[in-house]
């Protein structure tokens, strides 16, 4: 069955008494105060038709779905081999910011998606743009097709106020020899990542590349190969939802990156992209709605990769 | 493309060099003496058509892909949260029979396919069932069509002679009440089930259910729901390589469980099972010529979930 | 200041309300029914005399310290490369069960004081001795020159029934190759030692010989060498009070051993040895009470090693 | 027995046979070119007499046992429930810069002589002092009476430039709350103290408080008190040695204090404090031969704790 507008409205009013049983992330006081209220859904088709529902023309700080697009540019940047010699591609089974981990296996953080992962990938890009933060913008424009994405700078600046952990993450793989420009400008970098304001409509087209063998739909152009394509969905796919990979695959059954800001993304390949956006949280810290309406919306139109 | 006898014996030749740059698994002397240079492999479609090359119809040790067939047992006997109480869903970032985690997280194992996951399951088995061991057997002859499968004695018993740290682990979990039967006789059925000896074809056969919605192309039995179907390839697609789980997912993309006795067993839902064998690990304890030939296989055809 | 038996009972008042603040072990029925008020002391001098108060002639399960008669017998039996090759000499820093940093040293215990560490030494015992749980029990009978001591086999029985973590240690260490004989039996003769029952009184008796180059102060014999009574306090001083070992040196500043019977004894090399009994326990699972009535005297009679 | 020259000369002479069999630390240049057959010991007597053999006047980086004099300034500016709420008083029982133990400890180190519990007592001292550098020169100076000591510049500035694993551990205890200063003034302060190059005598007078219940027999003055006293010499027995610590109980039984620049100062308390040096480490960074000349020692004189 196809995905229609009514069948995510549908999904919304199901899954929205679940909002007050999660939490909202308040680490920072620019997301604490998101209201838990929202709930919002957008499917983008392959072929180029925009399904919503909800709160999905709101903007909100996708966080660490940004992880996906640093590691997309990444893959377009370097050879495989020069990215995996410095991160993994397993699960972590671990809290995703813990540094035992991180210790234990040498300073190569297990897999991209995890901070560590997501800070050597923001120092890769640092090594080889002249401007990463800016081409970062320009790149998930041209994706969207929407020039009105930008870096919510009040969040940006909340999150450099606590840096710590990943300071000592990156301090951590430094001493490793795995980190190679200055830390608090990577870090910078990161952190107005994290910060992108986007709503699930722009998170849809985003990513309809992972749905499309590595070719935008929204703008035609090849963005991975499909090569790449496969590989990076088979890394969403089990590293893409922190330590909760393993239960969102058995519920949901599709690629998917998740953030602290609530959004999830979610991919059919062959069919479509998915954006999600409720800010409360599960254990994991994962989107508690958001993960329950994807989990509904695979059952209802019969998809998933398994 | 369909897959051919073709191009399952040039995928065979084009691995074979790779024996001799894996190790053949040396901890109980059955196994240490398998020959390396064994190479085999059949895919079995939903049509019912079974395609073969090399020693895919001589039998070997199929060691932990019986985990999989443990937790079908499992599934179709308890309820899921009598099921998922007892075990995790996640991948384990950790060996596959490390007592690190196992403690942590307090005597429930991460998944049912790492060594303590799959004794859990053995004990729910063994409290639910009056002959686990004959019901194992016999549900794996149905499955295959193959009444000259049988438990390796020696091998079983080998096992048995080297099961401190499987019954450490049982130990453990009894210790945080994990744990419902004697460790004894319940460590026999797990590895009598690891002792199961098999080839190629009847492993294909018998996991045509993941392929084909729960239901045994086999037998035209509806082995579990469509919806356990899902969960279990999903099961298989995060944790079922061991500690490789994420490094098989970004180079096959198919669900699948391998063994220390080298085989593999893969699934490409909708379209068909596969089954491969080439005795020689890797360091993560996966064939090591396996998963190349289910790298090239996925190439050649064109078929992954991703 | 010599110590008189008011400086004991005054000490005993100081600390009795700290009574109701500690937590008396439950995970065995036989120790959680013991009364939480009992408190006794009892010194026992190089000169012979002994100085008691409060409960010093009623039997307690001394637990844990029958490590450091266990170590004692194994130095009697092995020389030193023997025994050190099985077990460490540092702290663990980590709790006294924990089996996590078992498995990171490959089955080689932190120290002979934690379980593993006292169940290697079981090991040992039962590899040379013909009947050890007898040549035990006639060790303490004749050092503390009390033929009333006893194994209670009620607690014995009990732990016996509560033994799955410590066969899970002993398992571990098989699997390792760090374990000689059978385990049932072995744990067998390792609970029993930790099932004897004696009094302050007894046990001060007991390890006279820490405080006297190795002579038994009630016996006259040489039980160890003066560079093993050395090396044995050495150990107790940093291993012997679980992870509290370092607060217990702060605070004390006497080498010691503590059981979760609560009863503790402690050391002043070249003066006395000292038992004390309170059976409620601080978190690190030494005797509440008794750590700080051993404070107490350190400080009144201005003894300690430091 | 009384220390005497010839002793100590003997001590060194069977000790040099040692020489080859340890490694100098060479993470740093200035430390790596340091001779490996450096050898010198110098005794301190509670009488103020100095006795000395080998290169007991020749300067060198005392490294890590500045952590003892940052912690005695501390405990003097502090009250202790201040110090102790932020480190702890445990053994740690891993590596000395391990990060896993200070992240499952919530950013509390196990200890004041870890490098992270020293740079917590770094941060305690810029938190109250004005001019924490200048003041713990000056305090150096005082305790062994000689001015000629000084910061060697060239070590500081190498170690400042390879930080970045103590600069995670800082950041990694700021982001659990433990740290009030800026990271990098702190560790500036610290690999200063690091930095101080001192001789066999500058150290054993130095340090001559610890033998004297508080009071520096070089300047008559009342350091910390006698209850402080026993308590930092409780801390250098079970904390002292790094990952050895029990080790050294074990052979030497004193309290203790080493560098990795190959330098140890040890305790007899009421008689004499020792300092040895010997740049070649053993494997948990202490020195080989200086251990051994310190074992040799204390059977010599007859003199430890225990």
């Amino acid at each position: 069955m196809k995905p229609t507008r009514e069948i995510l409205a549908d999904i919304l009013e199901e899954v929205r008494p679940l909002i007050g049983q999660g939490k909202v992330a308040d680490y920072i006081p620019a997301l604490a105060k998101v209201p838990n209220t929202k709930l919002g859904i957008a499917v983008f088709t392959n072929q180029g038709e925009v399904i919503k529902a909800g709160d999905a023309d709101e903007g909100f700080s996708i966080q660490s779905i940004s992880k996906a697009l640093g590691l997309t540019l990444a893959m377009s940047l370097y050879k495989p081999e020069e990215i995996w010699a410095r991160v993994g591609k397993e699960p972590s089974g671990q809290a995703f910011n813990s540094m035992i981990q991180l210790e234990m296996e040498q300073g190569i953080p297990r897999n991209p998606f995890i901070n560590a992962g997501a800070i050597v990938v923001a120092d890769l890009l640092h090594s080889r743009l002249s401007a990463p933060r800016h081409r970062l913008l320009e790149f998930v424009r041209q994706l969207s097709g929407e020039d009105h994405i930008v870096y919510d700078k009040v969040v940006a600046a909340s999150e450099m106020m606590h840096s710590d952990r990943n300071a000592a993450i990156a301090y951590l793989m430094r001493s490793f020899g795995n980190f190679e420009n200055d830390v608090i400008p990577v870090l910078a970098n990161y952190f107005h990542a994290c910060a992108l304001k986007m709503n699930c409509v722009d998170l849809a087209k985003t990513f309809s590349y992972l749905a499309n063998k590595g070719v935008s739909v929204q703008t035609g152009k090849q963005i991975i190969t499909p090569m790449q394509t496969k590989q990076l969905n088979a890394l969403l796919a089990t590293c893409g939802l922190y330590d909760g990979a393993g239960e969102f695959a058995y519920r949901v059954g599709m690629p998917g990156k998740s953030g602290v800001g609530g959004g999830i993304i979610a991919i059919v390949p062959g069919e479509m992209s998915i954006a999600v956006w409720s800010p409360e949280l599960d254990a994991s810290g994962n989107s508690l709605a958001g993960t329950k309406a994807l989990e509904l919306l695979s059952e209802r139109i019969g998809r998933s990769i398994f």
